[in-house]
């Protein structure tokens, strides 16, 4: 792989000359032409929260149209024939390329926390004994309180211990040793943090877990469609995450879930759902449960929320989760670089790991203004751009990179607009209030 | 209310000028301008499987392409402080009013089974001890899945009782009267059942089980929409159903719950989900339950598959769900009386209560040969016109009454249809295997 940072660092950081450099970033991006793929409706936008929510394939809104007028619209009930109950497995099976999974491992269904429910609990079931559960303090905090709820509901004296992260960036793996042990039935961690970008060691933390004989759960809602998420690789047990993120599959899209092939038969979702039936059809009392990872899935799937799914992940397929990651390395590196020439000196501190090994396809920039900067940018009667980052308390600006749409031209676009609101102090006109902020 | 089943019986019974009966109807029928409101495709086609999947209303395809166009393509991430993060409440708001709860009372969330699976859970730790939970054999299968899912995790001993019903048609109170109990904790029924459309006194149930310190909860998939539900008048604790059917949300729409004002405390979601917290957005670790109804709550909405619900649920409260009944209960008049003149001579056995009172919007007619002439009617090569109904073994065909779009003239013709496909034998070319009938 390139050593971009290094190329950055030790020639363009002297050189200076951004502007140029971006667009010649841009000019030899191979994955350039998958932008015009995307609903884009105005170049005065610099949309970088395709890491909450993702960019319309111009192809899904297509999809959309066709599945509402002509499945729904005249197919009616027979539309659940013609390609709907097959969905879930169809689009799985493709997502299931982009995090390194087998097609029978991975299923579309309900919502990560309702997935991260299902597992938490059938984890807990099949380490019955054991008190412990271990994640840490830059979990997503919606992954926490579904453990804590499991725990609470189980009544069983769980346990559940957050290692703390260094600065809020990031985890050192010394730290999670000292806490995964014998009594440890299940660790949960997110596999790129929501608010630093910082990035476990999958292969690593999953041996280490299995060497007491604990079950891991990976959250990657933040890194699938962005990282080269290896999870077969990796011998991972269980995972879930959101699709409406870098998987671009609209407003609260549904989640996938993953269970390893060989853990299926031994896990037991607590949620026993008719769609996870063995005969869904038969209307007979009496659960059996369907074989394989369809077990794990509950009711009828939302069909139109699902269907523009599909068109994207057939994109990020056909551009390759390799070629993807290069260039958000690329794109995070430049940012970086510039970075430090420009922000550091206005009071900017960096949110996320040094490392790009460590990092996802975010950038976390801190700074002790950084909400009243975040409006700035966001606001459209100000400068020559919109900018859309997201902020994360207590002082994170999020800049989430997605390589098929954004460009290296946008990275300087922002960060020279960013300079000049801290430099020209325009973000003095707007609340310091916390509502109201993507 | 006009006693149709009497007009019908003793007068036009007498008369079988079906045909003229049928337009006489339809002109004068005040709800015949809302068909023109919904996405009708082709007039050969007679639906009557809007209690499995809801016809279209133009609108929500609108309000769809809009939300997809508008709302994620160019207002991306602020589309939820536009309008959706509000939407599961300001769309349960609506729902409300068709089943006579309070604003504040209902959620729109998840799928049916996820949502009874929390309020299952719920009831359950809320009546602690007690051993019981009582249900009929009538319930949707899918229902009982998630009662014995949660009973099984529990793991205190819990028995489910299913009440058996008379010849798979009705429920008599008596033998309700015989299950509930003092070691009951919950029971759990469907307020209209998918079979035979029996449906139960809500009020008189209500009290039985609050007599003995039970709690119940009513599934209200096939009565939303088609009948008049009075969760508020019934003093019901509990309530879930989905919004496809008689509501028309769409393929997979999020269902709904219901939970009374003043239990809304008392019982705890196991699910702990973070759009149920009370600060979502304050990312912070320990969860503290939101206030109210959106406890309930768990993960981000899926905006596409609920955003077609509202014009829907907006259409059905200016049509007021009095008059809905009033029409649905004259349609299924007309048909049983036209079944008992034409079909009853062809082998044809009545599948649902004779009782207007005991019965929801649709009829099942039974017939030993009742899943090839589903077949025969579905086939568009077949007859004048294609009629959609569905199966549902063992031999029950399910005729759906949708009152909004469905006419007088419908029904005729599709009871002339069926019994030519009886008389002729038109059924005997098609295969008598189970698969491929909605």
């Amino acid at each position: 792989m390139i050593d971009y940072e290094w190329i950055f660092n030790n020639y363009y950081l002297r050189m200076k000359d951004w502007h140029k450099l971006a667009q010649e970033y841009d000019r030899d991006d191979v994955l350039g032409s998958y932008r015009k793929s995307f609903r884009i409706n105005n170049e005065r936008l610099i949309y970088f929260d395709g890491n909450s929510l993702g960019m319309p394939v111009e192809r899904s809104l297509e999809v959309l149209t066709e599945t509402a007028s002509v499945g729904w619209g005249e197919r009616l009930i027979k539309g659940w024939n013609d390609s709907w109950w097959d969905m879930p497995e169809r689009v799985a099976g493709k997502i299931a390329r982009v995090i390194g999974a087998g097609g029978d491992e991975v299923i579309v269904c309900d919502s990560t926390s309702v997935n991260l429910y299902k597992l938490v609990n059938a984890a807990l079931k099949a380490r019955k004994g054991r008190k412990k559960i271990v994640s840490d303090d830059l979990n997503f905090p919606s992954d926490l309180y579904v453990v804590q709820g499991v725990a609470e509901n189980m009544g069983e004296g769980h346990e559940l211990v957050l290692v703390p992260g260094d600065e809020m960036i990031t985890v050192p793996f010394s730290k999670l040793e000292k806490e995964i042990d014998q009594d440890t039935a299940l660790v949960v961690l997110t596999h790129v943090s929501f608010r630093s970008a910082f990035m476990y060691d999958m292969a690593r933390v999953t041996e280490l877990a299995h060497s007491y004989g604990a079950l891991v759960i990976w959250d990657l809602c933040h890194a699938a469609g962005a990282v080269e998420v290896r999870l077969n690789e990796c011998n991972a047990d269980m995972a879930v995450g959101c699709t409406y993120k870098y998987l671009n599959g609209g407003p609260g899209s549904p989640a996938f879930l993953y269970v390893r092939k060989d853990l299926q038969e031994e896990l037991f979702s607590p949620v026993w759902g008719w769609v996870g039936e063995k005969d869904p059809f038969g209307f007979r009392p009496g659960y059996i449960r369907s074989e394989g990872i369809r077990h794990f899935m509950v009711g009828s799937p939302g069909i139109l929320s699902m269907c523009t799914l599909e068109p994207s992940v057939d994109m990020i397929i056909e551009a390759g989760i390799g070629r993807i990651r290069e260039k958000s390395l690329a794109l995070s590196g430049f940012l970086l670089s510039m970075f430090r020439d420009v922000l550091e000196p206005l009071g900017f501190v960096p949110g996320s790991p040094d490392d790009p090994e460590e990092r996802g396809s975010h950038i976390s920039l801190r700074h002790p203004e950084g909400y009243r900067i975040c409006k700035a940018l966001i606001d459209e009667q100000v400068g020559e751009c919109q900018v859309i980052p997201d902020f994360r308390p207590p002082d994170n600006i999020r800049i989430g990179l997605a390589p098929l749409y954004n460009t290296f031209g946008e990275v300087y676009r922002a960060v020279t607009e960013m300079a000049r609101i801290v430099k020209d102090h325009v973000y003095d006109k707007y609340d310091p209030g916390r509502e109201g902020v993507t």
